[in-house]
């Protein structure tokens, strides 16, 4: 694994904890870390349960005991990581966004699938797709239970930067993150849409805007130095704080889509709603065991939306875990992702979201960024 | 009073209990009743509890026992009763959307000045200003409790038309009602988001749709026949289903709108979220003594949306009615208006909203269109 | 009608809207309004919409032009007036608890028994039984939706004596209110859960409760001196200010009942919950338009919780209101009550709520009592 | 660690994960795992990550490199286990309810207090105490934000055996569960009252019932034959389904308390609701994730439940995790337990909720089959 932040955490929380509940046909071994600081690297591996630690990526790579290489590093370096580790013949499962420019995304796809001609795997770990209850909702529109779809919904609200003396972290710099907002929880609401619903956007109308334009500098919780940070020295953010977009779905919905981190109060709110000719779904990540589905075929006196609790045994994952109304929490789905490509990997099939995958959501984004710079001009995703 | 169906009823509640429950300083009489039919009227007078009936609203205008002239009828004829019931020196109450067109709203609000200076009043019926949890909004945005705006979503989902077989009812034709559910719902969110953020909007890009292009002929329930409704005939539906846009305020936040009667399972969602750099506000109809407040100025660890239930003596409207927690309905914001109508009348002050708020909106719409025209390119409301 | 304060501007509002809404075979006219004081009846009778005045009941129940004698006073007058006026061949509709003993309740029930042998009819005023969504859960489990009933848990939570400064009203003296939380609101959730359940509760084990045993005289809001109120005065508290009691229905299933004025943040929380072996149903007068309904035949991947916004055509009285959505308040519950009163007058049938219904939850509210004052003890309701 | 079916498996996961969260002064390993059947031990052993495997508790005891004994099985074995553990030296984290009968808990507690005595720890798995949002409720309590409190009213509710056709498993039969909703569930409803009010129960009014007296037999699922399962044999159910009783707090509040299994609907719905005189808490663990409380200290206009998502770095145990709305889920509740109690042993104190907080809901649950079986009389707990 590459990286030990955030993302390295849960990650390895996934990999340690998939084989109790789930029947693996590959068991992990959580061999090698690497991160940039040895010191730091391997205070992170003891705690975390790797066997050994590499200052290098690329000796990480090179490593016979790694089969599978898991990328929680910032986008910027997804590309060069990924590709090398593909070429190498490892297994990745790359974090998300895919990468921070189309171009990169591009020459990542190509080598995913150059990759896979070679029964090598790749997988984008857009892990919200794995919370029981989008699987479910994923299905129900699958099987038909919304009829034609006609409206979605969806929105990523945090509220960590509201406070304009929140410092100028990683992720509100360009040159590292890509984008702000958009890019880093925008991508996810994107996925998710077109996920659940099966369909892909066609085109968006956009705006973006930066409310704060100038915070402290800070050493970055990464270890990434976010400059000189002198007492009272401020930089710039180079990244959008909201993004807003509308769309068409290929199927003929309307979408309307914000990322934000600026909504105050809202902490994950990962949200989605869906209205189609048979029924509707609403979800929220802050209450991640919840689906809300009503079912318009039922008599108008009767129907409403009901909450189903996503933890039964016939729900997505829910069953390798505990009884009903037990529920899970935020790490479980990066378990199921890691269960889920180890099932790939053995089955020799290609796992779910692809590179490609991860590519067409950088496209969508590409897109917003173009409508936001043209008065929203319509602009087709292509 | 002219009109009397859906919002004749709700504006005869009104008048008919605005006394009971509010000290004001006019006592109304529900004189007349204006209807083309005569015999319909007269049913309807009966029920509603008026004193006599007109065919003719030229004659109810004419009439010197008629000092108020509320205008229920739909959007194409507001224009010409209003102006003739102003210029005749009858202070008008006249139903949302105050025209159907920019150019009548723009008579329609000079009406109304040259009408003010004679001491004679105009109000715009945009009732939803006058939900008690409404008005608290834009209570706690005024006394600044949300510190600066960024972000407002508006919605309102309803889905009485999403079954196809729907009829062609005068609000699906453009000639009756000017637009869909832009200017009948659309309209509603666009005046609240500007009443509680006591903000314009300057810009919008947008998107419509119309989902069913045909549907069955039909008698229109207020008595319009839409044609000739043979068996099996249809007709074009020529109103927008939906639109969505997003705008900026003048405040600088971004806002997102979304009209639509194709929600399955949202019967009358006018929702509504703030959020500002210390707090945020939620709100929906279908929930209405209910306002979601987060109070950003507290401790992380004690902070969250509250549900305060408007229905406090200090609340606006509230103290009138029942004690706490005994809730109010759809018909109350009616009354309210009402009361605010003759309080202002006998003041000799402007009631708000005016007729020139309403042009405000009908502009908003005006632009809404304009850019859904014009491949969703960034508009200004002028 | 009798009594003009709370519940006499309630009774006055339906009477005043009953004809709007529904088609009634008798069109009501309100006459006289009875209260001691005459200025402040006159002052009543003129915001409220009588046309004349009484200061003495008596003489209200003599008048030719009343038929119907409504009683909105509390609980020690309610046999006296009620007797008095069916024996004069008035229909009686009277506010609850019936009265405040069981011996008057018997008094008052074979008094109703007696009239309607002449066609008399009478009515006690449990309003929360034509909340729209309160009568659509008896619907469902009417028609066995919910199959056995296991389960029933009903409170009515209000905290508006839950600050020890809060003065000593009339419904804080026994001599007046006959108990405290236990009669006033407790017996609105007795006669609910039977009502809804087609059940009767057959025993009780019961615990209440004064937490604040003295409290600052004050004048009553409703005219009743409590007192010789000099400042710093105070008085005892004479009733419960909580009640708890658990019992059986008759039909097999447990139940749980708690009655409160010091349940801070909740206002006015008539809620219940049904469990049965088929399905369950939540209800909370705070959102009095929603009704929840668990369909357990449903699969379990399928099934929660659903909100059903009792607003449609189909819904219990919702149709002769707004469209779906729009909800309704607290009043409407009278207004259909006087409806359904004025049909079954009509008709020529016996209104429900019966006084034998209020007799009956009379003798849960002593069985109650008796059980309180007997170390909870298992009491039987007879 | 004893037991391995579902309590197994969540301890494990607790084992495991500890380290990686939050650091913790002593690094578990995972010794020894132990179960009656060998193979399935060893199979246990390996998914969940054990090393080595005795089929004799009594081997693992004697065991030298066993320092902790987390004991899993059901009540019937606890005592035996534990006492025999903590005489060896070995510190124990047992299972609740502590025991199956109080002679048995007392024993537990006395061994437990002469293990102390000698530096050997241990602890009774009331994990609920540990749900970050009850902790807090607890806090809030502690620092006195409610005030004097009056109402606890707590319900246990799930639906698992609603089914007259789910079998006889082991937790249905009184030989070896001790009881049945009332020690399973019931139990943790007392201890989580106890432990946010920091009050004990003195007294009880109490019913209890079982629905369904005859069930098919089965198979345990842990392993325990329930009896020589016949083609369409039944058993008895020996164990009450459902349990209410009502008591009071030693500060002088009112509870109400009520567990079953027959709640269709409700999965694992522990919820409890708490009113102070300066406020109030609502908790759901189905929305584990969110405390709700209402001060009442801040004006009645802008007062309301406010929903506190519980995850904040100054929450309990929220910030070892994820950033503020990333959701926890039920296993968490045993990493804080197991945290908790290895840094008791490290420090040398006595964790809690000891064995004598076992003991002491244990007592209540004794005192409430008691009264039930006595008339509903009210039981002091002793």
């Amino acid at each position: 694994m590459v990286g030990y932040a955030f993302m390295g955490r849960v990650h390895s929380q996934a990999w340690r904890s998939v084989r109790a509940f789930f029947d693996v046909p590959i068991t992990p071994v959580m061999a090698v870390l690497s991160g940039r600081s040895e010191e730091r690297t391997a205070a992170a591996a003891a705690d975390l349960g790797w066997a050994a630690v590499e200052t290098d990526w690329k000796e990480l790579i090179r490593r016979d005991d790694v089969q599978i290489v898991d990328i929680c590093t910032p986008g910027d370096s997804h590309a060069e990581i990924a590709i090398a580790a593909l070429d190498a013949g490892k297994h990745v499962l790359c974090e998300k966004p895919l990468a921070n420019t189309v171009a990169e995304a591009e020459a990542m796809a190509v080598a995913a699938e150059r990759a896979a001609r070679r029964g090598v795997r790749s997988m984008v770990a857009f892990n919200y797709r794995r919370v029981p209850a989008v699987a479910l909702a994923q299905r129900l529109v699958a099987e038909g239970r919304l009829g034609e779809l006609r409206h979605v919904r969806a929105q990523y609200l945090q509220d960590w930067i509201a406070d304009p003396e929140f410092p100028l972290v990683w992720r509100l710099r360009k040159d590292k993150a890509g984008s702000g907002a958009l890019g880093d929880i925008g991508s996810h609401i994107v996925d998710t849409a077109q996920f659940v619903t099966g369909q892909t956007l066609t085109g968006v109308s956009a705006l973006t805007e930066t409310f704060v334009r100038q915070r402290p500098l800070a050493e970055d919780s990464a270890g990434l130095a976010a400059g000189a940070a002198g007492a009272g020295e401020t930089g710039e953010v180079t990244v959008d704080d909201a993004a807003l977009f509308m769309g068409r779905l290929s199927g003929g919905a309307l979408a309307s889509f914000e990322a934000t981190r600026f909504a105050t109060g809202r902490k994950n709110a990962m949200r989605f709603e869906i209205n189609g000719s048979l029924g509707s779904l609403a979800f929220d990540f802050e209450s991640l065991n919840e689906l809300w589905f009503h079912d318009h075929t039922l008599p108008a006196e009767d129907a409403g939306f009901r909450r189903i609790l996503v933890t039964e045994p016939g729900h997505p994952y829910a069953g390798a875990w505990w009884p009903p109304g037990h529920g899970l929490g935020y790490e479980h789905t990066f378990t199921h992702e890691v269960k889920d490509f180890l099932e790939a990997i053995a089955a020799g099939t290609d796992p779910s979201p692809s590179f490609a995958d991860g590519l067409r959501v950088q496209r969508v984004l590409a897109a917003v960024e173009r409508s936001a710079a043209d008065q929203s001009r319509w602009t087709p995703v292509q």
